[in-house]
């Protein structure tokens, strides 16, 4: 029997993260990791485990996540993300598929990662914007905002910014661009680093939001940084808001 | 026993289609009707039934829709838009309330209509716009489209864009705006007028969605309207794609 040598393939991944626990596999419910699975493995008849860059939470939204797994089959690089389309769920889409060297993995690899924390600041909440803002009807200043965002940009100790579940060895981390933007009664804030902890974006999401309304001055933005202490910051803003907007391989 | 004089309240109403068997109340599945009538009885504890300006169908959207109800109960007019907000799903929201003379009906009004058909242009569609818009892969060139569609704006005899199911006196129409915008893979088909047949923004959109592929040249929408015939016109294209976005009344 011909033992075919296995080549690795890597996956670019969309998905609205709605109806979902999260990426990684879980005991109960679904995640996006165990539908990829479950396409690959019915289109390559092997048992396919992908491993993905990044592990996002349940609710969390992206449009440029990634994966990479090893077959067998013979298929070219460029037709996996059509066959896998024909089987994953409407809010599920591979939007690239290529070979890479059996070696590549992208958590191996320098890279940048760059989310969108997306809220809805108006009266009352749009049906149609709903699944991908979070919606607050306090009055946002984003000058405000704007301003406290420029105190996080650099090097930093995040650890005031991180869930306090978390173990890690560092909380040190660098964010090249935070900015936020409002469009109508849209404001998105935009954040490029070269690593995130754990909820970090969602909980400087929350924290942009206390100065936005005024609770914080924006210069406390500081304060909470030489704290290191996650109750100084504010709450976690909710999943739904968040996107992966873009990955960088460095 | 005092008879209290019946109010008459207006509602701008703004709703997610997709999970809805459209505006009007059917035997089997929801409707934004029913449900808007199971918020405001609950609310009033008066058996209410709203009456809409515009029956939207199975799967369309809309930002602004409009509807009128008679009530006893004495709650401010602009009170009733944060009571049934908190009754109604996540999906519909009221934008607005506000009282007006009890003989005041939309449908009786003149007015003008404004729809927004979206298109998804791309190779793969875009799970985080799958419900709001009409993916294609085929690409559509929007200057052909748009050709197109100053063809149709004016005073024209729309039969051959208008469902053969429907029955009504005249299917002379007026058109007076129809533009089609690319913003990225984004494709935005916006109409304005005075009065709509049924389902003729789905077959305008359907129909220019022909013209930007290349099957029909942007002149051939002068010999559709001509013809007067339903089957001389492109399909009718997906709800999901459709939004009432305006609703001006004259």
């Amino acid at each position: 029997m011909e033992i075919r040598k296995k080549r690795r393939i890597c996956l670019v991944v969309a998905y609205d993260g709605t109806n979902y626990q999260g990426w990684q596999i879980q005991q109960n419910g679904n995640t996006i990791e165990a539908e990829l699975n479950r396409a690959l493995s019915a289109l390559t008849k092997e048992p396919i485990e992908v491993s993905g860059a990044s592990r996002t939470d349940s609710g969390v939204h992206a449009r440029c996540n990634y994966a990479v797994f090893d077959t067998a089959v013979r298929m070219p690089g460029d037709k996996f993300s059509y066959a896998l389309n024909q089987r994953l769920p409407e809010d599920i889409r591979v939007r690239k598929s290529y070979e890479v060297s059996p070696d590549w993995h992208p958590r191996k690899c320098s890279s940048k990662k760059t989310y969108e924390y997306r809220i809805f600041n108006d009266e009352f909440p749009d049906p149609l914007c709903r699944l991908y803002t979070h919606f607050t009807y306090t009055k946002l200043d984003t000058d405000r905002m704007n301003t406290a965002a420029g105190y996080l940009i650099g090097e930093h100790d995040f650890k005031s910014f991180c869930s306090i579940h978390t173990q890690t060895e560092t909380t040190v981390r660098t964010i090249t661009d935070l900015s936020v933007k409002k469009e109508g009664s849209l404001i998105t804030i935009r954040v490029t680093g070269t690593g995130f902890l754990y909820n970090m974006v969602r909980i400087i999401a929350g924290t942009l939001i206390e100065v936005g309304n005024g609770k914080y001055p924006p210069e406390h933005i500081k304060e909470i940084l030489q704290h290191c202490d996650r109750s100084c910051a504010g709450p976690t803003a909710p999943a739904r808001g968040l996107t992966l907007v873009e990955y960088e391989f460095l």
